[in-house]
C-alpha cells in the first residue's frame, strides 16, 4: 500500500528528528546525533523483526529507512537552531509516525499468526521501543514509562486492529481506522495534556 | 513436565511483582509498571530464545506468560500499599523463580547442543537478564552486577545441570537437583547476607 | 585466515580488559567484572549476528571467545592494581581490536548481501556496540556517542572495505587495508586528541 509506505517514511523522518534533537540536548557529537536519530526511527521495527524471527530486519532489506534517518539527523545537526518554527508540524508528524508504526507492527505480527496480546505488543513495541533505546542511550528513564499518554494511544490502536482483523474487516480499512485512532488520541493527549494514573509511591510511603 | 511448568509460572509471577514494584518506586505511570513487570518476568527467556535462534520467543508461543505478568503487575499497581505482608513469601517465590529459570535456560541450550560455558550462560541469562533490563530502564546500574550473590547461585545451578547432563543423569533428576541447589543457595544468601568479593577500586587508588 | 583470527582474539582480550576495568571503577563485584568484560568483548559481534539472522551467534559456535573474555576479566579483577604499566600496550591492542572487529563485521554483512550502508553499519556495530552496552550497564551515556573519534575510524574502515568489495579487490587485501586504516586513524586520534564536531547546544540556547 503506497499510502502506508509514504506515511511510514514520514514517521521515520519525524522520529529521526526527535532522536537527533535528544542527542544534541545531551551534547553528543555528530556521530551520537546520527546514532540516536537512527535508533529512534528504526529501533522499534528492528526489535519487532528480531522477535518475529524475520531477519535480517526491514532496514537491511530496504535501505531507504537508513538513508532517510541519517539524512534527517544530519539536517537537524546542521540546522537545529532554526527548528523552533517546526515544533508544531513535528508534533503532528510524530503522531502520524506513531499511528503508522503501530499498525505496521501489529499487522505484521497478525500475518505471523501471533496471538491477541502478542500482536498488540508488537505494534506498541514498533512505535515505542526506538524511543526507549534513545532514552537508555541518553542515560535517562524512558519518557514513555513516566510522563505521557504516548503508550495508551498505541495500545488502543493495536487492540482495535487486532479486533478488526479477527472479526474479518478487510485489512486496508482496519489499518486506516486504527492508525487514525492512534493519531487522534495522541494529538488530543498533547492538546489537553492528558496523563496516566501513577501509584503515588512517595505519598503513600513517607 | 507439569511441575516445572507450574514452578515456571510461579517464578514468572514473582519476577513480575518485583519489576512492578521497582517501577512504582521510580514513580512510573501504569504503563511503566506493566512494562517493567513484563520485562523483568519474561526478558531473560526472550533474550535466550533470540540467542538460540528459536524465534518467535516462548512468550509469543504460549501467551500465558504475558497474561500472567500483566495481571500480576496490575495487581501490584492497585494494591502495592498492602504488599508489606507478602515480603517473605515474595523472597521465597523469587528464589523458586530463579532456580526454575536457570534450569529451563540451561536445559534448553543443552538441547540445542551448546557447549559447556554457553549452556551455563544461557541459564544465568534466563534468570538475570530480565532484572538487568528492568534496572537499565530504571536508569540504575543492574543490582545483580553490584550487590548480591544472586548470580553465583545461578552459576552453580547451571554448571551442575550441564555436568549432570554430560555424565548422563536423566534430565528430570538433574533438573530437580539443579533447581533445588539454586533455590537453597539463594535463600541462604538472603538469610546470611552473603556477598561476592569486589576489587576495592577506591581503596587501592585513593 | 589465521592472521585475522589471531587479531580477533587479541582484540577480544583487549576489549574484555577495558570492560573489566570499567566494572572495577564502578565498584562492581567479581560477577559484574566478568559480565562487563564479556559484554564489551563479544556484545558487538553477538548483536551483529542477531541482526544478520545468523544464530546462534559466533560466541556459541566457538567458545574460545567466551573462555578468553572470562579469563582476561578474571586476571584484570585479580591484578588491576598492576595494570598501570600496560596502559600503552592496551591502547594499541584496543585499536587492533577495533580494526579487526570492523572488517570482520562489514565482511560478514557483505557475504550476507547487505547493501552499502547496512554493511558499514554492521562493521561499526561489531566494533562499538559492546562498549555501548558496557556503558549502559554502567549507567553512563556511551562514551562513543560523546567523546572520541572512535566511531569515525570505524566508519572509514567499513566504508573502505565495502568500496573495495564492490570494485572487486580480493578480500584478503581489502581486509588488511581496511583494518590498517582503522588502526592508524584510531592511534592518530589518541595521539593528537582529535574529536568530532558537536552542535554546541548550550552555547546556542542559553
Amino acid at each position: 500500500m503506497n499510502l502506508l509506505y509514504s506515511l511510514d517514511l514520514l514517521g521515520t523522518a519525524a522520529f529521526a528528528a526527535s532522536g537527533a534533537l535528544a542527542a544534541i540536548r545531551r551534547d553528543m557529537d555528530i556521530f551520537g546525533v546520527m546514532v540516536l536519530g537512527l535508533v529512534t526511527a528504526t529501533g522499534g521495527g528492528t526489535l519487532r523483526d528480531l522477535l518475529l524471527g524475520d531477519t535480517p530486519p526491514f532496514i537491511f532489506k530496504d535501505e531507504t529507512y537508513l538513508y532517510l534517518s541519517l539524512a534527517v539527523s544530519l539536517l537537524v545537526f546542521l540546522f537545529h537552531r532554526n527548528l523552533g518554527r517546526f515544533a508544531h508540524p513535528l508534533t503532528f508528524f510524530d503522531a502520524v509516525g506513531l499511528g503508522t508504526f503501530v499498525v505496521i507492527g501489529t499487522g505484521k505480527a497478525l500475518d505471523f499468526h501471533f496471538g491477541f496480546i502478542g500482536s498488540v505488543m508488537a505494534g506498541v513495541m514498533t512505535a515505542t521501543a526506538g524511543g526507549m533505546i534513545r532514552d537508555m542511550l541518553s542515560n535517562r528513564v524512558p519518557m514513555v514509562l513516566q510522563k505521557e499518554v504516548y503508550a495508551s494511544a498505541c495500545l488502543a490502536g493495536g487492540s482495535l486492529l487486532t479486533l478488526l482483523h479477527h472479526i474479518g474487516v478487510p485489512r486496508t480499512w482496519s489499518l486506516l481506522a486504527s492508525a487514525f485512532t492512534v493519531i487522534v488520541l495522541r494529538l488530543l493527549a498533547v492538546r489537553y495534556n492528558w496523563s496516566l494514573p501513577r501509584a503515588r509511591y512517595g505519598q503513600a510511603h513517607h
